[in-house]
């Protein structure tokens, strides 16, 4: 059967690349060579990494690097061979015909391999097209990652409950709270449920309004809080994701009927997905619900109020992966595993976001995530 | 002066990708395109990220993705042009000749490009030659991720020290102490600071014999256990890095003898370190002085014992980055920041490793991490 298939190939390291972690299930923190042979997967390591790569992946065979790199210089009769001579000599070995390698492989590496006329051939979407339909595992995996997450929402909401209210801002334990405070408190209760978060978005007020905006400074009684966590499990790499949106005090009307709205939003949503369904479909039907209710979406200047993100993304051992819930969405499968987060946002008013991780069967959904719904602290 | 150089390209986050958090100075964590005209510096931004970008970046000038993309699908009066077609018209429109891109861009961006006549040029080295020379700034934010190694490192001291040893085990808090819950405080004690640590090493005995295992199962006493902690900092994005080693209880001589080695051959590098000199020379000058001293380095079956990593690496926006203190480094400069991490590692003696940072100076260095080399703790 060698020869005839075309071999998977990645130049990465483990720790930001998706697909190399997903292949190898260890974490190694430079790049690496790594390919595939039908169902078998080889690893090129050196000699630093060799033997715990060895122990811990899913590599039915670890190459060393040092040894085929003396190979190559013996058969190409070269000093200094490079990785592109390397991975030459595997073909030639291995009988691979041609390379079937990520839009993300670099460019660098690409370009020399095709000046050695190597065959490669771009993956159309992901490398490994199942990393989008979840095992059981991985959703095992995933519930972990949003237990964390839960871990970050809960331990923020047990500070805004002990906290005081003086002068229109919060105050916890003789300092008010800032953003950063809390945050750091929220990253700590992830970490110890073995997570570890960043960029976590503890933001209140008009910062709120832009949704990737983390949050700085005192936060203020009465105004809407976007708490956002998306830890990555440190031994599996999956990714949880949740958001809840809080108010320390007394909501007034607006924000009631935009809360109630996002939530009726997320509600629906999560009533209408199962596999086969189109996002875009999804998407769009959200943004009409919003628009029906008189919520708008429209840009002044340079900022953009409303409705202006997808309704969700794919979440594995990336935070945003395949597939989108947006206006150019395809067609979800069962299996995958998406997020869900409508929002809305209005200077002035304030932001609000809900979001939970489902993952896909052919009749609805399975919750992924779970935390209360309980916004309104006093 | 437009059209008569090059520009660099960059298409990629600015979470995972250190070349466009350095031109951009914000974090966006999914990927966009960026190029430079001269000193000027240009991002293409959707409507998710746009406000946020232009308030919080460095860009000259921030475009809009949704109109760049409405004026290139009008120009070449396609419906569906993706993000080649985007660069081909902000080529034309800015009058850029050729793109100098790193080896790490996207092959499948890159040969899309190529194969519509856009003229590429692969960066030797890094896109931005600089990164490799730190300026105070820069200095600054790397001493402030050493200093949170350092809260890390004396987090694991002040455990070790609070706790028991009972049956051979190291026992704290009603427990025995496994590596996991020395590095889920350790990574707190990181957090508390500003810096989010992965992948911490808390390994001991011949666990620790494996450079990059991160230690697991409970710790005993009288072993050698290595502390690696290299944080990024949240705001700056600047990794520390710093390794000490530990025994609780009481060491033996050889044990002593170890880490008086290696201990000297930290103090060596450091004594002999300064812009201009060559990288190999101050690595094979450390495997010479293991070597006199009776650690020598080889492989039995897959286990390679002695010193087999290189004598430090670069450390910036990642945590490895160029140089490489190696037997294939290049010539040192002036500004240059490097690990220097001498370490020995023998299964059934147990691993030592010790590690600073400093800066490159043309008469020395500027250490950049600060840390006691107290180890035994009884």
């Amino acid at each position: 059967m060698q020869g005839t298939k075309i071999s998977p190939l990645i130049y990465a390291d483990s720790e930001s690349n998706a697909d190399q972690l997903y292949f190898s299930k260890v974490f190694v923190p430079d790049p690496f060579l790594s390919f595939g042979i039908g169902k078998k997967k080889y690893a090129i390591i050196n000699r630093l990494e060799y033997t715990r790569v060895k122990k811990e992946s899913v590599f039915d065979e670890v190459l060393s690097f040092e040894e085929w790199k003396e190979r190559t210089e013996k058969r190409f009769r070269k000093i200094k061979v490079g990785l592109s001579d390397i991975i030459r000599l595997v073909a030639d070995e291995y009988k691979i015909r041609s390379f079937l390698i990520a839009t993300d492989f670099p460019a660098g590496l690409a370009l020399e391999l095709i000046k050695k006329k190597i065959k490669l051939k771009i993956s159309e979407g992901s490398l490994f097209p199942n990393r989008v339909i979840k095992s059981d595992e991985e959703a095992k995996a995933i519930r972990e990652g949003n237990s964390a997450s839960a871990a970050g929402i809960r331990a923020a909401e047990t500070i805004l409950k002990r906290s005081l209210i003086r002068n229109g801002k919060i105050f916890y334990r003789k300092r008010f709270l800032t953003s950063e405070r809390l945050r750091e408190k929220i990253e700590i209760a992830c970490l110890k449920k073995g997570g570890i978060a960043s960029h976590t978005i503890a933001a209140g007020g008009d910062q709120a309004c832009d949704p990737h905006c983390l949050g700085y400074g005192v936060l203020r009684a009465n105004d809407l809080i976007i708490v956002d966590v998306f830890p990555r499990i440190k031994r599996s790499g999956y990714y949880g994701d949740m958001t809840r949106t809080f108010v320390k005090g007394r909501a007034n009307e607006s924000q009631r009927k935009l809360i109630a709205t996002v939530k009726k939003a997320h509600g629906n949503v999560l009533d209408k997905l199962k596999g086969g369904i189109s996002a875009s479909k999804i998407h769009n039907e959200v943004q009409m619900f919003f628009e029906k209710n008189g919520y708008f979406t429209c840009k002044n200047g340079d900022i953009i109020e409303g409705y202006f993100h997808g309704t969700g993304h794919g979440v594995g051992l990336e935070i945003h992966e395949q597939p989108r819930l947006s206006s150019d969405g395809l067609n979800l499968k069962s299996g995958m595993v998406v997020t869900v987060e409508p929002g809305l946002y209005y200077p002035g008013l304030g932001g609000c976001r809900i979001e939970d991780m489902v993952r896909l069967k052919h009749d609805g959904v399975e919750m992924l995530s779970k935390c209360h719904y309980r916004w309104e602290i006093s």
